[in-house]
């Protein structure tokens, strides 16, 4: 299986604590590395979890709070004083640049590359990245300011396989089998359409990862993360802090649990625990009871997807 | 004797290591904190140190290098998720409040508190803050970019000394007692007078620390930090490195130590050490064969002043 991992570089909540820092995830899709958030501090975390900073290309803004995406003045200075030339692509908010833009401009004029900023619409479900071998969704989520989740969607590495009965039976000539493994419809002589799901069975199912915070409790959500592989859905609360929740649009742990059941995803990832919270198993347990797949997440943690 | 302290919370330079966080320090001088410099990552290491918010009300930034100063924002979001009111003292150079207001207004619009800055000329020698137990002066230094180091004199706590037999010889009458301890000379009923000198000695001597970082090997600062108690001088690198301390306008340890002896300083002590030592020790040793009282500066080393 081709490597589809996700490095956990921060899921701690607002105020960073000797235990967690602040938002930041990285995938790495066949070596190549896609960040998530960069909250204060990403750089360093990045570092010790021994990522390469030549991999990374894309970075991904859920939100404009600042325990999200204030590492990303750092991080940026950081690749240019290690003499980067590759282009570096920011997804976030139209916002995001007027915000960084300043400091970017004085602290990393010098640098041999250059940021670009790609905005996107956080209240739309639409596609925002797409290569050789992943495509990245946003999804809109319910919190206190604009915020997106993002679904990342690997590209199947193998064409669907043929039906080689089927394949006999239409007499589908050899000159055509790559057009029907890539998904083609066969036209036989006689005009007639063959779908290619008759001729076809998928190859090797696409892999799906989704990163859902900050967001309330927010159903709308559910049909666009259906059966993913991993589910991050923030759980910054336990159930004794519902009211905390509520009021400041985030969730707790067993409401995470709940879209996840609903969305029936193979795996669920805790994550953006408040500080309040000295021991964060008590978060996993309320979860687990709702949906046992629960994993509690944490820092320097590689989840295979 | 009253705390003066200083405490460590980075002292590596540009780029961050697992070893070493950016540059910052934390003076604690009678219970009232002073920063100076503020990396990314310091609000956690301030945290990790058990430092008090609370008794924070001054940052003095000597430049405008990221590594110095990219850690503001989170910090100052950070005190106001815990509710500060107090107002926030930044003294930095004209451009800090341009390059950071962007950031700050977006992200800390709300808060209950105010961020004052307090622009200073780092090409001057002046007093930029006084209150009733500091001065702080900045130190004009040789950088890449304008750069000051400061200066933080305490002031006595104690009155001067009354020399008994010159008291009774002169006859001071008790009522003036308290003036010739604070410093006033004495006229006697004949009109003669007697200089405070001759009727005292000087209380506890004020104690001192000087920070100068960023820069190259600079003399003229010399006169400006003679006999300090404690001198954190930068020790980017080794003398097998001493081209690149030229190239960059940094000083290597050797420069730091010849420094303090020139001088007079009573202890040095050594940081914002490249990342290309795995073991600074060679810094110190080449500091110490000049300058036996020299500190290997460290991550969450405090040292009394």
């Amino acid at each position: 299986m081709e490597r589809f991992d996700l490095n956990i570089l921060g899921c701690g909540s607002a105020l960073p604590t000797t235990k967690h820092h602040l938002s930041s995830q990285v995938i790495n899709l066949r070596d190549k590395l896609f960040m998530i958030d960069c909250g204060e501090g990403t750089q360093m975390q990045f570092r010790s979890m021994k990522l390469n900073f030549n991999r990374l290309n894309h970075i991904f803004l859920s939100h404009l709070h600042g325990d999200h995406c204030l590492g990303l003045p750092g991080l940026i200075s950081t690749m240019g004083l290690l003499g980067r030339t590759a282009e570096l692509h920011v997804h976030a908010q139209p916002d995001a640049e007027k915000v960084f833009k300043p400091a970017l401009q004085y602290f990393c004029n010098r640098f041999p590359y250059q940021v670009l900023f790609h905005p996107f619409n956080p209240a739309k479900n639409e596609l925002i990245w797409e290569d050789r071998t992943l495509k990245v969704y946003t999804i809109p989520l319910k919190h206190r300011v604009p915020t997106a989740g993002f679904l990342f969607e690997e590209k199947p590495a193998s064409l669907r396989h043929i039906i080689r009965e089927m394949i006999d039976f239409y007499r589908v000539p050899v000159s055509q089998i790559k057009a029907v493994k890539d998904g083609a419809d066969f036209v036989t002589p006689e005009k007639e359409v063959i779908p290619n799901h008759r001729l076809t069975r998928p190859g090797k199912l696409p892999r799906k990862y989704a990163y859902c915070s900050d967001t309330c409790y927010f159903e709308k959500i559910i049909p666009l993360i259906e059966g993913v592989d991993l589910l991050y859905h923030e759980a910054t609360f336990g159930e004794k802090d519902s009211a905390s929740a509520q009021l400041t649009f985030h969730s707790t742990a067993r409401q995470a649990a709940q879209i996840a059941k609903s969305a029936k995803v193979k795996r669920l990832l805790l994550g953006h625990y408040s500080a309040r919270y000295p021991d964060e198993s008590i978060l996993l347990k309320e979860a687990q009871e709702i949906f046992p797949e629960t994993i509690q997440g944490n820092e320097k943690m590689v989840i295979k997807i």
